[in-house]
Order: C-alpha cells, then sequence, then structure tokens
C-alpha cells in the first residue's frame, strides 16, 4: 500500500519533482480557469455568478474592509490599490488576528471582503462572525468549495484554481489576484468609475495574463543559475513601488516560507527611513521594477542600493535598456498593464525561492513549522 | 576650534556617551514637556492650542488618513488602534511614499494627519500638497517649530520634545504618541464616543506615564547584560499584538538601524503564515507581551516559539509569574492602561537596540548610509 501510495503521489505531481512547482508551472492553466465562463474581453463582459444579490450594496459602500492572513493577505494588499484606483472607494486592509481582537468600527450595511485559500483560516473566519454580527456584508474569495469560509459569508467568488498542495502558496495568490480584479472590474463598470475605453483594454489585457505568465516562466533556467550564486546568503531585501510592493513583501514571504532565509519586504521609499542601513556587500535586494508609474523613482532607489554596493537582482519589463546597466542580475517579463502586473512580476520570485530551497536541501513542499491551513488561532 | 567643538558637543550630551542615550534617559521629561499646559487631569481638562480652528471638522470626520515614513509611520499605526477604539472613526494609515503616487481616494473636507519629527520629510510634505489640492483639512504632528511641514498643514500640534540629535528617533517616537493620545482623547470627549469616567482615568494614567517610563529605565543594566549575550545574532524577530505590533515594527526597526541587525516586526498571530519556518535554536524572538486584552493569546505564541527552540526574550507587565517561565529573559515594565502601553514598553527596545549596536562596534548616532531628516524623495 505504501508503495501504491509513493506512485500515486508521484501522478499527482505531474511529472515535477514537487507540488509546489508544479503548481508554479500550473498558472498559466489556473489562472485562465479562474476566468473561464466569467471573462468574455470580445463582448466586454465580466460574469460573476456569486455576487448578485449583494452587488448593489458593494456599489454603494463608502468604504471596503479587506481581512486575511499570510499570503492571501498579500492579495489583500493588491486589491486595495485597485479597488481604490479603480472605484474610487477607501480601503482598509486587516490582520484577521488583529482586527478580530480590537473592536473595530464596522457599521451596518459595511462591506467587508476575506480572502482564504483554505477557506478554513481560524482568524480570519472569526473576523467574519465578528463583522456578521455587526451588520457587515460580508465576502468571501475562497478556493476550497464548501469551505467554512464560504459557509459563513453572504456571497463570494471560488478561485476554480484547483487543489493547492505545496504549503507555499502559489497559484493560489495568483488566482485571487484574478478573481478580485474580475470582481473590482465590474463594480468599476457598474459605478461608472472607469472608461469605457480603458475597462475594454484591462479586459484584453486580462484575457492574455496566462500567456504573459508562460512567458516568464520561461525564465526558470536562468533563475536557477542566479539561485545557486545566492543560495547561502543569510537576508535577502524585496522592495517594490505601487502594484508591485505587496509583490515584494509576497517574494519575500515566499523565501522565508521554504528557504528558511529572513527575507523582509518594504515599499522601495521607505528603504531610506532604515532598512538601507543593512546594506553591504552582502545583502541581496531584490527589485521588482517593472515599468510603470513609479518606474522612474525605483530606478533611483536602485542606484541608491548599488552606490551601497549591495547585490541588486531585479525583474524588469522585457526590454528594459535602463536597469540592465545598473543591476547585478535581471530577469525580464513581459509588459503588461500596471494593474495587472503583480499577476505576472510574482512568478520569477516565486520560481527564485524555490530553487533556493531546494539548493539548500529544504522540504519544499511542507516547510519546517508551518501547517497548509491555520485552522488554530 | 576644533576642541572648543569637541567640549560642546561633550556638553550637549550632558555626560552620556551619545545623542541616542541621552535621548534615551530624557524621554520622562520629554513626554512631561509634551503635556506641559496641555494636560491637567486632576480638572479632567485637556487643552491643544494648536487643533481649534479645524476642530469641528476632526469631529465630523467619518475617516481620517494618517501620513508618514519610517519611526513616524509606526506612531501613525499606534494612532490608528487609538483613534478607532476610543473615536470609532475609521482611521487608513499610508507611507507617505505609496499615498502620494497612487491616486488616493480624498474628497473635500477629508481629514489627513501628516506626522514627521523634522517637518522636512519630502514625501509627507508632497502627500500634504496632493491632500490640499484635493480639499483635504491636514493637520501636523510635528516637531521642529517653523518647519516646511508645519507651514504646510492647516492646524497641528508641535511635540515640544526638543531637538533630536540622534539618527534612531527615540524621544521624538514617544512625544509623537503623547501628543495623538491627547488630540484624540479630547475628541473622544466632545464626539462622547468615552465615557468621563474612562476618559478621567487615561488622563491620570497619562500623566503617571513619565514616571513610568523612568522606571522602564532602570531596566538598562539588565538589558545590556542580554545585550552581550545576542550581540552576534544575525537576524532577530519581534512580535507584537495589539497596540503592542507597531510596538513591535518600532523595536525592530531600531535594531535594524544602528547595529545593522537584520530585524522584522510582526503581528505575533501572522507568525504562523509564513515567519515561524524561520525559528530554529538560533532565533531570537522578542515578545511585547504586557498584560493586556491579547495577552493569553500572546503566551500561546511565546509557547509556539519554544517548542520550536527558539531564544525568547519577553517585555512583560511587572509582576508576570507566567512568562518568566517560558522565556529565556524577561524584562519587566511597570503596568498601564494598554492604550497607553506602547509609551512604556518601547524603552527596553530602544535600550537592546542602542547597546547591542554598541557592542558590535557601531557608529550609534550616525549609522551608516541614514540621514536624520530625509529630505529627498
Amino acid at each position: 500500500i505504501h508503495k501504491l501510495d509513493l506512485k500515486l503521489e508521484a501522478i499527482e505531481k505531474g511529472g515535477y519533482e514537487h507540488f509546489m512547482l508544479k503548481e508554479i508551472f500550473e498558472q498559466p492553466k489556473s489562472i485562465a480557469d479562474c476566468m473561464r465562463g466569467r471573462l468574455n474581453a470580445s463582448a466586454g463582459e465580466l460574469t460573476l455568478g456569486g455576487i448578485q444579490n449583494y452587488a448593489e450594496a458593494l456599489a454603494q459602500a463608502d468604504r471596503i474592509i479587506i481581512v486575511a492572513c499570510g499570503t492571501s493577505w498579500h492579495a489583500g494588499l493588491v486589491a486595495e490599490y485597485f479597488i481604490e484606483d479603480m472605484c474610487r472607494i477607501p480601503v482598509e486592509v486587516e490582520y484577521a488576528s488583529e482586527f478580530r481582537y480590537r473592536n473595530p468600527v464596522i457599521k451596518e450595511g459595511d462591506i467587508l471582503i476575506a480572502i482564504s485559500q483554505s477557506g478554513e483560516t481560524a482568524d480570519t473566519l472569526a473576523a467574519i462572525e465578528l463583522a456578521k454580527a455587526k451588520g457587515a456584508i460580508v465576502f468571501g474569495i475562497v478556493n476550497t468549495v464548501g469551505s467554512s469560509i464560504a459557509r459563513a459569508t453572504h456571497e463570494g467568488a471560488y478561485l476554480h484554481a484547483g487543489p493547492e498542495i505545496g504549503v507555499a502558496s502559489t497559484k493560489a495568490f495568483t488566482a485571487q489576484l484574478t478573481v478580485l480584479i474580475m470582481v473590482f472590474l465590474k463594480l468599476a463598470k457598474r459605478k461608472g468609475t472607469i472608461a469605457e475605453s480603458r475597462f475594454r483594454e484591462l479586459l484584453i489585457e486580462l484575457e492574455s495574463v496566462p500567456q504573459k505568465v508562460e512567458k516568464a516562466l520561461k525564465s526558470d533556467d536562468q533563475i536557477r543559475e542566479i539561485s545557486e550564486l545566492f543560495k547561502d546568503a543569510h537576508n535577502f531585501l524585496y522592495l517594490g513601488r505601487g502594484y508591485n510592493f505587496p509583490v515584494a513583501l509576497e517574494g519575500a514571504l515566499k523565501l522565508k516560507e521554504i528557504s528558511y532565509i529572513h527575507a523582509e519586504g518594504y515599499p522601495a521609499a521607505e528603504m531610506k527611513h532604515g532598512p538601507i542601513a543593512l546594506i553591504d556587500e552582502n545583502m541581496p535586494v531584490v527589485f521588482i521594477a517593472t515599468r510603470d508609474s513609479s518606474y522612474d523613482k525605483i530606478v533611483s532607489n536602485i542606484q541608491e542600493v548599488k552606490s551601497r554596493k549591495g547585490k541588486v537582482i531585479a525583474i524588469v519589463t522585457e526590454g528594459d535598456v535602463l536597469i540592465p546597466k545598473m543591476a547585478d542580475f535581471v530577469i525580464e517579463v513581459p509588459a503588461t498593464h500596471e494593474a495587472l502586473m503583480p499577476l505576472v512580476s510574482v512568478i520569477p520570485l516565486q520560481l527564485l525561492s524555490y530553487h533556493i530551497a531546494l539548493m539548500r536541501g529544504c522540504n519544499v513542499d511542507q516547510p519546517r513549522n508551518l501547517a497548509k491551513s491555520v485552522t488554530v488561532e
């Protein structure tokens, strides 16, 4: 029976050495699955069956609270940027564990969005119950069908990303982003806070994301080579601005989780308020520096790190000619709209953490001390 | 002339080896200076001359945005907990550098609070100008009289903490908290969101904070001994919950800034969503675990770290008998109301970073790569 189990596991891994690697490479498909039947770019339509009865309440919201933990909290931060940008509704992103214990300000009809891959995260579930007791309307963004959080929320949208086995979340993160983007693009359209042309453009861009992720995955060999050079580092900094700031947090978390290297993410401009003191020739700094509205600013942040002899690995947009002159290593990703870039720019960071962890001999799929779903408080 | 300069500096340091140490020990006085003429606990009165013309607008706010950078941003996070708890107004705390570049949602009459020690922080100043252009009312919480931010804001309150010379902010942080607490206690009173008895109790507690800080400073020798044991650590985690969560961030930032040790702060419950993978026998974890409403929860977080063989240094309330049985080292601070605890619990963390930096031979007052005010973007 044991033998059969092993064979079964090998089949489930679909030829990959680890579930995590399989799930990273599955993302062009899981993102497409997430959009299937929902996104019709040529018709300019978004259909989200799970958000109907309370869609008007969502459109009337004068404030949205997002609660989540870990990687889902990072997806919530991207959503904050997206919702404020597109729907013009103020958003507050809360750690579920902090929110639930601090007598938060919630009034009747307030909107709460809960994000959880497993749908069983204890602190997030408790935050939902608290908000419901105060009269909030709660939407769930959940992967596992029929999970506790799916059942506790008023409405919601499933990820349709398929089961995620690797403890470090990868495809669930990109699926969360995809669903959140669809939900709030639809809302922006309904509210009239987005021009029709921009709406159409974003739908078309979103539809092309799976191909762009596919292309980003082609850097795998190059990322393995870079990993070889940095596998013995004790520390990493990850820096980004705007939509790529939460990506920096997520990249750092991946490395922490599976390689046990102390990596920390920061908004790049905060560097000068403290973290830059850490930088010397032994400190690798990963910049997520794709071409967007904060490009010039992040270029100067890269220069500041280089002038302190930090080692820079930069995630850049294909064809960037400026950053390769400054950075020690560049990894290219295809261009897309900056609001969708986290879906693409996170890919090399997932691969970087995977290869480094593997080279350090860590158990990638079952990192020490961590559980796949945190069902205790 | 050179000789005279040195003598002058020695006089300015008032017998302390460094400005930072002087400023840490000055805090009972600087906090009292901050309250002088403003707080009259026996009469139940708070007078803030700088917040008058727009006091009604503040009382009517349905949302408050706080912008800041670095240590001031941590003071903003404490204020978020305080304002939501006491005044029942939703608060959003933003990194100034992120806020200004992302087309934030601000409408006519919205309230923005800008926090800056120097009053010259470039990103914060730019955020103020942006908010003003959109019709926001801006309050400044600033130390330096007549600074750019003080002049750019509609109203505000100065810290009265005296000049801060050490690059790593210490007395400015506690003064910021003191002013923010006074401003928003007064607002809670005006709005009727706080019971008279609780208001009175908090005023009396606040008045006693300088003595409690004085007492907390008496752990200096013990903290020096602990520092000796951990001075060669490569990494530190700082964990707290509730009001002590921002204190964890601030403690970690101090250590980063002056000792160049990679320290990171987290809300304690988030540990299980990733950072706990870092914990082994080489990872010191500082818990800010004073007696408050999340005490039981943080006790279980300590147990989790101990069961992974992490080294625990805990900041506890005087007389705690439970945590000393679990933690490797405990540092006591006097009891106070949990909303005021950051003023006291941050003291041992300032001292810990100071002693570790000194033992590592770092330039405490002028850490590498850092400027006292970040006047560039």
